[in-house]
């Protein structure tokens, strides 16, 4: 999928479906984050969406579009209820997508399978059974993971959702764009997390189709190298390191390269500067992010306002925007953080 | 002041001076919330005001309106700079006024001076420097804050803002209404945290005006007696303990009595049902808010998540909504919490 146009269709249908069941989310400013950045920024308040983070855009787009059956009828959708997917969907996930499939799935009367490493913090196992998920355990490795959703599509039929692999899910959280050029008025950018690539192709894309000239952005963590691969136009050009999670404390974007569904969108429509934080930059924009903007936001969401903390958006859009600072809308794609122990900056 | 009739106009006025340096506060949902305390709650997020708490609309209401001479024309508004201010201003306050007070003096170009007690934590006395304001030290006590205020005015010709016992602080914070009514749909209840009465006397005024039919209920911090006061029509019917400040963790709403100027409002609008939350229920709440809501919030702004999480709000609007949940309104007044030595629910 690479044509905004084409795609469009797509992300106003699951804004459709997803107005049956959530709002909105908040888009709110910061004036000393603007300041120390540069820039007039804007947050999309991805955290305050139902389960926490964004995936439930996606989660329960593809599984109401399992449930519809094609009758023909432009925008027509039909939830039938278990019904139609009788043995159920089966993902697996250590956080954001179990929850969010898990959510969608207990919303839509369907059977939920919910696969976890077996390394899986008990609050993270608590928040996907209390959706009514059925939790499995499994080896805490990538082949282990993978083995247990074949057994469990083996054993039941159940349908697996992928985490960001996929046109529907990337249509759920193509409707972030949506929201945000409605509610934050003219942008010359906007700036999203990035991990297998289903959330900044569904933006992307969707920013594309609505208004060309908005730059779409990817924050990384250090050690992703994505500009290395757009310039190289190779989707895996480290095949080493393909299978291996990032080493980050951003929990929820560790996959290395992107997806092969989402990558033509991102080849394309993505520009060729990434910004890359370390840790150590992630930690402080949580802090400012809990002290400042009064949000609780994970690892994964702070990778934008970091970016903007460092100058890295001022400094990509000064060649662009002149006279003004430029205007940009930044992701907080998710708030599941366990505090239990306390605050990430804070020693304990 | 007690008829709303006669503080719409008022509160009106205060909403087009606030629009032309903020913009309206978020409000949202949050189903597990919901669920818990029984009831269709909303959120006003006052965490997101400017200065971090719903303070800054009465300060700046209040600044605005010591700069606009009274040219006869309903609704005029027009700020002179330092000029009409030459002494500028002054406050005490350990928090969020002071905060409040030195933001809007910055806005308007008025010198602020701010009196705090010095054992004021540091991360305060930054926050309202960092706005430009003169920090002044003064004894502990509320004397001392009193003389010190008194020797700013004396020396200098300054003109002291106060924190709550106002009406044009009392229509700044009345603001709060119109853009909750005005955001959140129908409504059968809207909880206040309350301690001096600013907030809830202007609240209460505005909704009355406008939706006579809605109860206006204040939370409080166990020990504040705002329930026997009521039901004796006194004011301060505790004497003895009238100046002394409550031992609450809710640091910002730590005075016993109302004030007398919104005191007539809060005895004619304000529900006798009181709802009363300890040190315990605050810091779940608190815990709450950031682990569920993704929102940062103080302890006073942890009392009406905790009434609600307590089942009081149900209890209190079961006599009159029935056969369904009571749809409320619930205010989250700020987010100024010290989080340098971790959360208030850790043990560190």
């Amino acid at each position: 999928m690479r044509a905004p146009g084409q795609f469009l269709p797509m992300v106003r249908g699951a804004a459709r479906v997803l107005s049956t069941v959530t709002t909105p989310t908040p888009v709110i400013t910061c004036s000393t984050a603007s300041r120390i950045g540069g820039c007039d920024a804007v947050f999309k308040l991805e955290t305050m969406q139902r389960t926490g983070s964004f995936k439930f855009r996606g989660a329960y787009t593809a599984l109401s579009r399992l449930l519809t059956p094609d009758c023909g009828t432009t925008g027509c959708v039909r939830h039938e209820g278990s019904g139609g997917l009788p043995g159920g969907v089966v993902c697996h996930s250590s956080g954001n997508h179990g929850q969010a499939v898990a959510a969608a799935a207990e919303l839509l009367g369907v059977r939920a399978t919910v696969v976890v490493p077996a390394d899986c913090p008990g609050v993270k196992q608590e928040a996907i059974a209390g959706y009514g998920a059925e939790l499995l355990l499994c080896e805490p490795t990538q082949q282990g993971r993978n083995d247990a959703v074949a057994a469990v599509v083996a054993d039941t039929g159940a349908v697996p959702i992928p985490p960001y692999n996929d046109v529907d899910v990337m249509s759920g959280q193509g409707t972030i764009a949506l929201e945000l050029l409605e509610q934050a008025g003219p942008l010359d950018a906007i700036v999203v997390p990035t991990s297998g690539g289903g959330m900044i192709g569904g933006i992307a894309l969707a920013t594309k189709a609505l208004k060309r000239n908005i730059r779409v952005y990817a924050v990384e963590p250090n050690g992703k190298r994505l500009a290395e691969a757009l310039a190289a136009d190779e989707r895996v050009p480290f095949p080493e390191t393909a299978n291996a999670l990032l080493p980050t404390i951003a929990d929820a974007i560790r996959t290395q390269p992107i997806g092969d569904v989402p990558w033509p969108a991102v080849k394309e429509w993505v520009e060729p500067t990434v910004f890359t934080v370390t840790d150590d930059q992630i930690r402080e924009a949580m802090r400012f992010a809990f002290e400042r903007i009064k949000t609780v936001i994970e690892p994964a969401a702070a990778t934008g306002l970091a970016a903007l903390l460092d100058g890295q958006i001022l400094a990509a859009e000064s060649g662009a925007v002149t006279g003004r600072p430029p205007r940009v809308g930044i992701v907080l794609c998710g708030g599941n953080v366990d505090l239990s122990n306390g605050l990430p900056w804070v020693a304990s």
